[in-house]
């Protein structure tokens, strides 16, 4: 640096300008300084020691339950990140993903200690994830997504239960009364497969809890005797992973006329198994989803779903990362509406 | 740290181990450490200082030419990452995403300059985009996807030229000769509109041109005469933003027979154009996407498509990824193949 500082004749200080508070400079004076740095082979300041010295990383660690791969395939987790992203982004904040390690619901809390970052955003972790006492342990700032509210973070999430109530009194009017509820994961073990009402109630994640709460109690509510409404748990996020509980929820005499599920992708998955069967939605068999993420649109039938504002919750979410990084307090938890979108693949019983 | 060092009565290195090496401990000593740690509320070490002796961020900084909103909904993209972070993930490296500037066919070189990461993986940036100098000026590590081969860095392609060369075989034999090429975005300005064949040659992006140049190549080896051959580019990535390129292309007068279309989601933004004027997917027009991303099996009819592996071109760049990691050579560039994939979207002409 002082090599470049004494080509250009100026101070240290101004060379470290250049790099960290353009700012300061002239253009002119900047471009000199960095063309002599080129010359010299000079690369600029250690990104490492500058973050040490401003205690700041220009990094948001992004807390996931999945691993990469399942997160990027669930377009309801992109929509989200991509709202967040065009409210961080301008701010020159990029985003560090941190996937989970498959058991705990959230990464390991080692991750979190070692991560470069100046403020996490947890989507949608299993409640006591250990990753979310790691970042209170290392008194970083915290946004929550679709997850419980915890003590001195904020919180943006989505009015699930409400949502859920308004796809089963969809299907209720539409006279079905044999409806089957699939579910996604929330159990550690064994993931997939059928569950009785009290095990979907112990779900780990709260927007399972919520989402199957409002399928439940609008169904009890319709005189539906829990007992009878088959419950499946995809053993994956994808559609190709959730066929196998979808066939099973289709197996069963009587068949249910309808089913509940609780993502579009798994609503993709039954339509998909019923097709196999030689079944017909709407004629056979209704299916609504929940998210309404763009394939929702496409599919054939067009998913009747319900819709979470997925670009109103992610940029909510970035408003809240740069009130906590500017030094504000977390305001009041908030929610986002959810609300019903018919389309085609729900008809008559 | 040097009080959990005391109330354990081990040394400060030690203390460090439980946090930074955590094989070097006994499971019994090192929860001794942290929950000693936690009694004293001692987070850890910085992770910043940290990073600075040893040299490793533990993140992988992913160069993009599109901002993070585009990213996300490019499920091409996302496939590739996907895939590249199932091979770095149980390395513990995490992907520090870096969005485009809009202008420079990559992010801006002082995001580069300041990024705490360990390597960069650039993702289709235009030819000469200056985050490349960048990378190069820092010393860093590269590995390129999807663009031309830069000296001391790995690289991973596809077989574009050939796959767009199969498509446009594909239409041949068919029968069609009215043939219309649907770009993605390939100039700086103007985005979207018709281009002349000389101009869409020049696209920035090899990938693009590489495309181009495959149906290009095939169309005149069939005597079609270039200047007849109308060429649109999409003025954005997402279905929505292609419509009005997709009208533009059917608005001619003999309308196009069949579309060659640069990847699926401009080929779903074409069969939705067609279905507005009331055409018949394939019996008016014919459709070829190219990536064979998921919603190519879902759309409504499945669409013929060049099927890129994305997943195999993810996992080879996370293993060159951590090849240069270990401080290994940059083996000679790569390609997977590209292989037209007949679904029910082409017919006769």
């Amino acid at each position: 640096m002082d090599d470049v500082a004494d080509a250009v004749g100026v101070s240290r200080a101004t060379v470290s300008n250049a790099y960290n508070r353009p700012d300061q400079l002239s253009v002119q004076l900047r471009e000199e300084v960095l063309r002599a740095a080129k010359k010299i082979g000079y690369a600029g300041p250690n990104p490492t020691a500058r973050s040490l010295a401003t205690s700041r990383t220009g990094a948001i660690a992004v807390l996931l339950d999945t691993n990469l791969s399942t997160a990027f395939s669930d377009p309801a987790l992109s929509l989200t990140l991509d709202a967040l992203s065009t409210v961080v982004d301008p701010e020159g904040h990029a985003l560090l993903l941190l996937p989970g390690d498959g058991e705990s619901g959230g990464p390991r809390a080692e991750r979190i200690l070692t991560a470069q970052a100046d403020i996490a955003v947890a989507y949608s972790l299993a409640d006591g994830a250990p990753a979310l006492n790691a970042v209170r342990d290392r008194g970083m700032p915290l946004v929550v997504i679709d997850q419980p509210h915890l003590r001195g973070s904020a919180r943006i999430g989505v009015a699930d239960r409400a949502g859920a109530a308004a796809a089963a009194r969809h299907l209720l009017e539409l006279g079905h009364r044999r409806i089957g509820i699939f579910s996604a994961q929330c159990l550690s073990a064994p993931r997939g497969g059928e569950l009785s009402a009290a095990e979907a109630g112990q779900s780990r994640f709260h927007d399972n809890r919520e989402r199957m709460a409002g399928y439940l109690e609008t169904l009890a509510g319709a005189g539906i005797a829990l007992e009878d409404v088959p419950i499946w748990e995809a053993s994956g996020l994808s559609v190709e992973g959730a066929l196998p509980s979808a066939f099973g929820l289709l197996d069963r005499h009587p068949r249910p006329t309808a089913l509940l599920c609780m993502s579009d992708l798994l609503a993709l998955a039954a339509i998909s198994a019923a097709r196999h069967l030689g079944l017909s939605v709407p004629g056979d068999l209704s299916v609504v989803g929940f998210d309404d993420v763009p394939p929702a649109q496409w599919s054939e039938p067009p998913l009747t779903t319900v819709r979470q504002d997925l670009a109103a919750k992610g940029r909510a979410a970035g408003d809240l990362v740069l009130r906590l990084l500017r030094g504000e307090k977390a305001p009041a938890p908030a929610e986002v509406p959810a609300e019903l979108v018919v389309r085609e693949s729900t008809g008559p019983a």
